[in-house]
């Protein structure tokens, strides 16, 4: 067999992903069969088996990614300036994960995101591999925002006698709730966020 | 055929149905036949066909259902004193619907409700009739929610220069979100909940 150069090797495997990733965003994890994926990559199965074993290990991967992009969106937002209005951040790493999809097709562009992201929960519940990635993905995330609170609560920003994970959880459920707004209903944009988290920091004590 | 109260084709609808929740909550939407709901049902095939024509219909009659228990959480919340703390009413919220899964099989019974909830959500997005059942119970959380929180914004605890709908949206994706990570992760609680909401209400202001 030729050598072919790492380069090569990690441009076909991010075809394939790609690939894989606007088929089971138009038709669905269930519906997509591994000859929809070759058809949309315009890969041979022989190049598709060299790099995944089966359709269960391309959503796997497909989901790894997802991971990284939400990753990748929240570091963004959260290097720009020291403990920037707490609502701006927020609304700022729902914002680039909204816009961070990647994928065309007949629906909505902001909608194909989010919906994969519903597909990805749904399927994890039944899919030992996929749930293991979901658990590692959600372990990193919570910890990023875990010390984001941590730095919010040092600063004075956010009363430090609540658990940092508590907060963190929450905020976390804020967007994960948003994006499945907006994956069935459409309309979320980051100033729902923006608005009423700011209209939550800003209330007037009850108690 | 022999009269039958209403009574009678309550009680056996409601037995279709509550079988069907069973066997969709431990195999999915997907993998759950119509045989295995006859089943788990007990009934014949032309007993439940008598009141649903397919899966589908059954699937949309477990999704109203579901958020029949989610309005009536709500409504139970909602109506125990005027402005409580904003953090217990939506914990309250959040906690009801957490134990009203009505369900059973080998899962964690306080993971099955919540794991139904994001079945329902992706297969909305395949399932037309589906999804227009699940966006009229949208449409009706949202208008409650929104009343509350103008009730809040009233009595002077959230500000008004918001739009109700904004922090109605924001504090549903919160109890979405919650429930999402319950689905997938367990060890949510409406403390969690509790405690996070309340530090961001009483958050020192930044700006």
């Amino acid at each position: 067999m030729a050598r072919v150069s790492q380069e090569h090797l990690d441009a076909r495997r991010r075809q394939i992903v790609d690939g894989a990733r606007r088929s089971f965003t138009r038709g669905g994890f269930h519906a997509t069969s591994m000859q929809d994926i070759l058809r949309e990559t315009g890969l041979s199965a022989g190049a598709v088996y060299r790099y995944f074993r089966s359709k269960d290990e391309i959503i796997s991967a497909v989901a790894e990614e997802t991971f990284a992009a939400l990753r990748e969106a929240f570091s963004t937002a959260l290097h720009e300036a020291p403990l920037r209005p707490l609502e701006d951040v927020v609304a700022g790493v729902l914002g680039a994960t909204l816009v961070a999809n990647g994928t065309d097709g007949p629906r909505d562009g902001a909608q194909a995101f989010p919906q994969l992201i519903i597909q990805v929960w749904s399927e994890a519940l039944r899919n030992e591999p996929l749930s293991e990635v979901l658990d590692r993905g959600y372990e990193g995330m919570r910890t990023a925002w875990r010390d984001l609170i941590t730095a919010y609560q040092k600063g004075g920003v956010l009363r430090s006698d609540v658990p940092a994970d508590d907060i963190a959880r929450v905020l976390m459920a804020m967007c994960q709730g948003l994006l499945a707004q907006q994956a069935l209903f459409g309309n979320v944009t980051s100033d729902v966020l923006r608005n009423g988290l700011r209209a939550l920091l800003t209330s007037t004590p009850q108690d």
